[in-house]
């Protein structure tokens, strides 16, 4: 009677130790893939695929460069809105580098109407530009092998208009995008712009 | 033996059962604390707590009322960056209001060094407006029994300068603050310049 107590106990407890070996396996899993699948989605073509869920990533800033500022040829007159997946900025807070598979992502938002020639308008907060409709999606992302040839980013458009915004998009040629972010920005993308957010205490 | 063969797989079976349980309840457990963990922090005589890790929030947008638009005498002459919790996010897309306990989160941050009278600078992509150093926390917190008295919205200041800003900060009178909203926003929130975001499909 005591013998098979003993027995029945250690079964249990064998049992509960490989139930939960099982359990931390499936943990175990479920974490293993979900470090894969924060990178870019690409087609057998080798288009990438617009993320989805950009707008739960890390906001790093919104440089505006209005029309009314810029002669009316400026060549993103909304807010630049930027954006990184989570993944990269605890990364890059890590170790001071984008790690492969950093996507950077643009989206354009409009600015209110304006009603003065700078394009501003007033608000009760005052005179300003204020967020109104999204406008396009432009995306870098850092592939080393991939984009070897421009400094490991490749450069995308989905559309400089309202959305919908195009389910892919080719890398765009080196004069369209690289070139430009080659001579002027740091280490190819505008880090500047970003380091207050990104690198806040 | 046949029996005991089956008891001792009844037994298996059962702790199974049992430790799958014990998993369920503690899932259960983490959770039920989860959503309780995202709300607003109250210290004991009634402050509010700054909230960490806001950076990891959603960005809703960021309006911008600079000095060289408003006199010098704007109000906020920075971007108003506007986070709220990735919960208050997701429920305010699935029923269209806020729920008790959301942080609409504003920091403010300057712009780069005009160059212009209008205070803005000249960079490879125009001219315009930068983001530059972080410089204030205000934040609005819906708790409609705590803010009954200014239609269940809370205002706090947690400073108006670099960081660190305050630890915990009282509500602002109701003249500060609320007063404005009340008077000038849509259920004392700015949702219109939200919206574009956070009505996103």
């Amino acid at each position: 009677m005591t013998n098979s107590r003993f027995a029945t106990g250690s079964m249990i407890a064998i049992a509960l130790l490989v139930s939960i070996g099982i359990v931390a396996a499936f943990t175990e899993m479920a974490r293993a893939e979900s470090s894969l699948s924060w990178g870019p989605q690409w087609t057998a073509d080798g288009e990438l695929v617009l993320p989805s869920g950009y707008h739960e990533w890390i906001f790093l800033g919104a440089p505006l460069t209005p029309h009314g500022l810029n002669g009316g040829k400026a060549g993103f007159p909304e807010y630049h809105n930027v954006y990184v997946q989570p993944e990269a900025y605890k990364a890059y807070r890590k170790t001071g580098e984008w790690p492969e598979g950093t996507i950077l992502f643009k989206e354009l938002q409009l600015t209110r109407p304006g009603t003065s020639p700078d394009g501003s308008s007033i608000e009760v907060s005052g005179r300003g530009y204020f967020p109104a409709a999204r406008n396009g999606v432009d995306i870098s992302v850092k592939d080393s092998k991939r984009f070897k040839d421009t400094n490991g980013w490749g450069f995308f458009n989905f559309g400089h208009h309202a959305p919908p915004y195009a389910e892919t998009a080719a890398a765009a040629p080196k004069e369209a995008c690289a070139g430009c972010h080659i001579a002027n920005a740091d280490n190819m993308v505008f880090s500047k712009f970003y380091a207050p957010i990104l690198e806040a205490k």
